[in-house]
């Protein structure tokens, strides 16, 4: 198989712009140009766009608008883990060797269809993933006899860690109790606990061992990849509320040889507060109800390994864009560049990015 | 790289049904378990969906109502070509050697927002298929001093042949004076001359190299795949009317080592008339200008091998299933189980599928 690369990426500001999707998508590819200034536009074998808007042949579009003349342009839908999606198939496609370099990029808008989960009519009305969010929080908290309080920590930390983050869409962070006091949306869910829907886009160009020299001394290593989808209606899925996110890590691990111990730094999909957590217990950061308190203690030490740029609760969620700028994120902090978000000297990084009440989830390794 | 066979598939009739998105994908994809009874639901490793639908996640609901957990899921979707873009990822994932087994399935429904090309606003309101088809139509008409009943022949031919593919939308033959007067629908182009959108689906299950043995004696390999997207707008499309037609085959034909001589059967995207003679042309099997001189002795000679299933024209036009539903007629074909469409022991295929005014191409080479 061969070795792929992160060799360049771009991103535009989250925020809660009317911008057009074909706009977002050329402004973080433009982005990725300027960053990379031995890219050409002949350089570029395929364009991959990650998105749920309702548009069609947008990588055709982006190509055009672009100057690029792909061999193999399509767009990939999977709600809010297309991103992650996206790049395993651009790492398939340089690996199997049927290209070299390939342009991903993911854009979303504020209003996308992707939020509202219209597919699983299954809940009659409650077809707002806040809905299945409110059942996870009741839940764990009945079972592992957690507090909003304990779980408000959550939205704290990923707040003030935004503030680091100049793209993020939150400007402003947020005591204990602005998050208790904030709107009630659900019995067990306020406002600040959730991430918001935005405008956004994110690209990253990745190619094969041979061709990433061309691009920088650097590159970052993909060195491990998990996916799995479990089901459609998160209904299913009693025993272990993320077991596609559980599954995913394992995979990632075994391919990557490497395990949670060996992360320095991780972009944890936290939709919801809620989500924190689970995560971080399913991947094997933290044991089985005990990844709040890995959280509070991180946020007591300063320590923001566990989502630097404000995860999605800080930076907005523009859902097709997600999953790449949680790995631009990751390249960011292991090439050194992360400002005063940067982790202490990381060398290995985690991107876990998932769908629909966890019903499917991605983890990606990547390494120096 | 890996070597990657077609090991089973299965289609539904194309017709002009009501039949929701999720139980075309369902009914294909059940038709292919029953043609391939040593497969199992935990074989498949990852589930892809080829479509133009706007409903979201679509592949995971497919897994769900398939009973299949897959690690990789998402949809795929560039306008008509979308189908063949499924395949070749495919096709990736398992030479890369992430994974042994995909699923891939395509569907439409015969409303499908794929079939406006609202996002070609260069071009007023003539947003429909048949204004670019029109002019390609004019335009080689005058280049090659060709007549409206010289063009007629491929509807006649593609209708007859249709008659003996039993999932075909078109349920009967037409003569050359049918075709010549139906509903004048522009200038050049008369309702005949169209391929029509339809509700249908095409399913298709690649392996590994290794994995095909569990499924079938006689895989169909893929030997040869080329792909082109030369911009998203046809006016700039001037020269060479399906440049991405041409530069796809070439790769196509060089990946795999073969000619357009050693094709023995093939799928040609006859989204109307003027496109079989122009990509007949474009992919090396006629001369420039020659494309329907070919056409009228196969016909003459009741040789069937372009679109023995009565392409596009014929057999109906869903979207995202269609490149599917070619590949899988060339299957057949090779597997020598073609029945009335048989043509005569043939031992390598040709898919030719493509998007929008040629502005994107895909041809695969299949073999035995």
């Amino acid at each position: 198989m061969n070795k792929v690369g992160i060799v360049s990426f771009g991103i535009t500001k989250f925020s809660r712009d009317d911008s057009k999707i074909e706009s977002i998508l050329l402004k973080s590819t433009k982005n990725l140009f300027d960053n990379c200034p031995n890219l050409s536009k002949s350089d570029i074998d395929a364009v991959l766009v990650s998105t749920n808007n309702n548009s069609k042949y947008l990588s055709a579009i982006l190509s055009e608008m672009a100057g690029i003349q792909p061999k193999l342009a399509h767009t990939i839908e999977s709600l809010c883990n297309s991103g992650t999606n996206a790049i395993v198939s651009a790492y398939s496609y340089i690996a199997s060797g049927l290209v070299d370099v390939v342009l991903v990029s993911g854009a979303e808008r504020y209003d996308s269809p992707g939020q509202i989960l219209e597919w699983d009519i299954s809940r009659g009305e409650f077809n707002h993933p806040i809905f299945w969010a409110s059942i996870f929080t009741k839940s764990y908290k009945r079972e592992f006899a957690v507090s909003d309080e304990d779980l408000a920590i959550v939205s704290v930390k990923n707040h003030r860690q935004a503030q680091n983050n100049p793209n993020a869409l939150s400007k402003k962070a947020y005591s204990l109790n602005e998050v208790l006091m904030s709107k009630k949306l659900t019995d067990d869910l306020r406002l600040l606990n959730c991430s918001r829907p935005c405008t956004g886009g994110a690209s990253i160009l990745l190619a094969s061992e041979d061709f990433c020299k061309k691009f920088t001394n650097e590159p970052i290593w993909i060195s491990g990849i998990g996916q799995k989808t479990i089901s459609a209606g998160f209904t299913k899925n009693t025993s272990d509320y993320m077991e596609s996110t559980r599954l995913a890590a394992s995979s990632a691990f075994k391919m990557s040889n490497y395990s949670p111990n060996n992360i320095d730094v991780a972009e944890i999909h936290d939709a919801f507060s809620i989500c924190e957590p689970m995560a971080l217990e399913s991947i094997g950061f933290a044991e089985k109800g005990k990844g709040l308190d890995l959280i509070k203690k991180l946020y007591e030490q300063n320590n923001f390994k566990i989502n630097p740029r404000g995860g999605l609760i800080g930076s907005g969620h523009p859902l097709g864009a997600t999953g790449i700028a949680q790995s631009i994120e990751i390249v960011e902090q292991l090439n050194g560049n992360a400002n005063k978000r940067q982790v202490d000297n990381p060398k290995i990084g985690l991107v876990h990015n998932m769908s629909a009440a966890a019903t499917s989830s991605t983890v990606l390794i990547l390494k120096k």
